[in-house]
């Protein structure tokens, strides 16, 4: 076999790191009653494997995982902790694989069935007519939404690089530069500090727009997803985020740019403009920090996603805003922050309906928003991390509404 | 309803073109004795209707199609051609939506099966417990292989953007810069020229690695996809493209870099150093632009991909280069080419077992790499359009192996 070595700038995920996620993992999956579980999905594979390369991660409730490598095996040895990496020659061999390495016939498998499309769980079913599938991407999020050290460390260190960007901005904000040259000036800066300018979303198609760099009316233009705005996008085929629109003096103009760093991202929206924007805008944006210092006062273990949602939307409101909180009267969004970590729709999320408890190791951004038809929209975002007492704000960058 | 309208800055798809789209793909239906389909992946929406607003097109046999827009009603009708776009409350209204728009009860109803996850379906299956559904993807994709003169202007805007980008990479490259940085100063004028720096892939994750930035040994770490080098990346995370490794005189640098207008891509690569390279990269450059002249020779209507892949197989080992042609003797791919257009896996495949006919209108792009353990790789691509006769070259950037 080939050698892989991995170069001095790539980090690798610490045995002890793998381990433990590992047998939480199997813990839940004894709960559960589930025989063994496949890991398919890219970013799960990485987080319980250490590495992205492509293959089955067969995590047994019983023993130790197996880790069948499609493509390519040397790395995927060099990147993961696992001890058990082989390589996979042909898909039907996997039936005969894990009944060997369970010692049993399975009865039931999980898998990723949030993800996993159609074709690929039906090659599944013809390999295993007899096995009961179950969607395991709930124990999956569950574990993925409490970061340990290790996680936040990285979190750290892409809140760093959030601070060094949005450090950057005043000089690159001048009328006359469209949205989507400022972002492309941005994302210069990022990849310099070793950004990954793709932020995996858990979602259907897998999409996300990053550099919304959204000036004065693309602030009102709606959203296809459960957001509170767009912008217009650089066409209809991808239509949100940064466009060609011109950045006027005046405007209010909202950055919300997520970095990520060995895969991990932090999010974060910070407000600007070109010379004094609307007395409204820096009213927006004095209630937005007065609801995120609420909130953050109130996320500790044991509250809930809802309740959080609903003291944010009564702040809003009794400080005047409730009109424009989360978008436009007739197509308000249903939530005011989101898990972060690998992935931007993490668990838990602020939100009606999100009871479970909030716990020590989240990591959450508060993503607060307002939309004021005519002039454009306002925001505040921070990424901070649950602690048993107290909060660590992972987005430390300026929070001035910066006028050049 | 709210008003959206599209900023001067965006390109509507024209009614003509959306109609040529959905007649010949109900003549489609008709013969595979479908009812309808519905259609729900982003990139099927947009080349069906114009728009990538969430929700679902109903394209039946037979009649009108319908457009249920679950957000955003406003800008999907803007932006879509289609006459009957309507808000879709709930997904509970579906099947009596559809009945009522049939006149009739569906008995076998498409879906996009190959992108399609697996609780989705489940819940297209609950709604119509007696409906068979199909995967109509290979349809789909078969239909998208074709270009119309519409999508081949934009394909041409985008290899025009191609031009200008590559055209600044000479006074991008300095030794002591990182790919990573590189890719960065590229990507930062291919943003001004308005490209969408998101590839769409059809697959599993829909990921897709742009900015290859690959210097000496990158081109040598194997990828976990079907694809003869990945370079290192910026971490396990993100396995593939541009990377933090300092770029240094004399090696290979391969810059495989699509661009993308509209939705629209195209895709190259060339060949640049810093000060003069190994003469063996020469060499074996010299020979992929003889074997990419004689697939262009061949690239003709009727005949297959399968054809063509053996022939650049065979003429690389006729010129010497078979340990190096699609990587190193124990890894080598399993294909020369790709189609292209709104997304980078298109039909054809220049590959082993594809033995459809190719077609007038289908847009290629000829994939040609070598790997050079203890060098580097060597690549040219081009994307061109199939005609009755002679090609049309839609990446007419420089070729030469330039020297800096």
């Amino acid at each position: 076999m080939e050698e892989y070595l991995a170069p001095d700038f790539h980090r690798l995920t610490p045995n002890d790191e793998i381990s433990a996620r590992m047998s939480g993992f199997q813990e839940t999956l004894k709960t559960q009653g589930l025989d063994a579980v496949l890991i398919v999905y890219p970013v799960d594979l990485f987080y319980y494997s250490g590495t992205m390369q492509v293959g089955h991660l067969i995590v047994p409730a019983h023993g130790d995982p197996l880790l069948l490598i499609r493509r390519n095996l040397a790395r995927a040895k060099t990147e993961s902790s696992l001890t058990d990496v082989r390589d996979l020659s042909s898909f039907r061999d996997l039936p005969a694989l894990i009944r060997k390495h369970l010692d049993m016939e399975p009865n039931r498998l999980g898998l990723e069935l949030d993800v996993l499309p159609v074709n690929m769980f039906q090659r599944y079913q013809s390999l295993w007519p007899d096995v009961s599938f179950e969607d395991v991407s709930p124990l999956i999020m569950a574990q993925r939404a409490v970061k340990s050290e290790y996680e936040i460390d990285r979190m750290r260190e892409a809140g760093a690089l959030a601070r060094r960007v949005y450090g950057a901005v005043p000089d690159l904000l001048e009328a006359g530069r469209s949205e989507i040259e400022v972002a492309g000036l941005m994302t210069k800066v990022a990849y310099d500090g070793g950004h990954q300018n793709y932020l995996r979303m858990r979602s259907f198609d897998g999409i996300n727009y990053t550099w919304h760099v959204i000036s004065g009316e693309s602030g009102v233009v709606p959203s296809s997803l459960d957001a509170s705005f767009a912008g217009y996008g650089l066409s209809p085929a991808f239509p949100a985020g940064a466009s060609r629109k011109i950045i006027n003096q005046g405007e209010p103009i909202l950055i919300d740019f997520g970095l990520c760093l060995d895969g991990y991202q932090v999010d974060l929206t910070r407000m600007f403009s070109i010379g004094p924007p609307p007395r409204q805008a820096l009213d927006a944006y004095q209630a937005l920090c007065r609801i995120e210092s609420e909130l953050m006062d109130n996320l500790v273990p044991g509250g809930t996603g809802e309740e959080l949602f609903n003291l944010a939307v009564a702040r809003a409101e009794q400080l005047g805003f409730g009109h424009a909180f989360l978008g436009p009267a007739h197509r308000k969004v249903s939530f005011a922050g989101h898990g972060v970590g690998l992935e931007i729709n993490e668990l838990p999320v602020l939100a009606p309906g999100f009871t479970q408890p909030i716990e020590a190791g989240m990591t959450v951004a508060l993503e607060l928003k307002m939309v004021f038809p005519g002039m454009g929209a306002v925001g505040l975002e921070n990424t901070v991390r649950v602690k048993n007492h107290g909060l660590e704000k992972l987005t430390p960058a300026n929070e001035d509404f910066v006028v050049v």
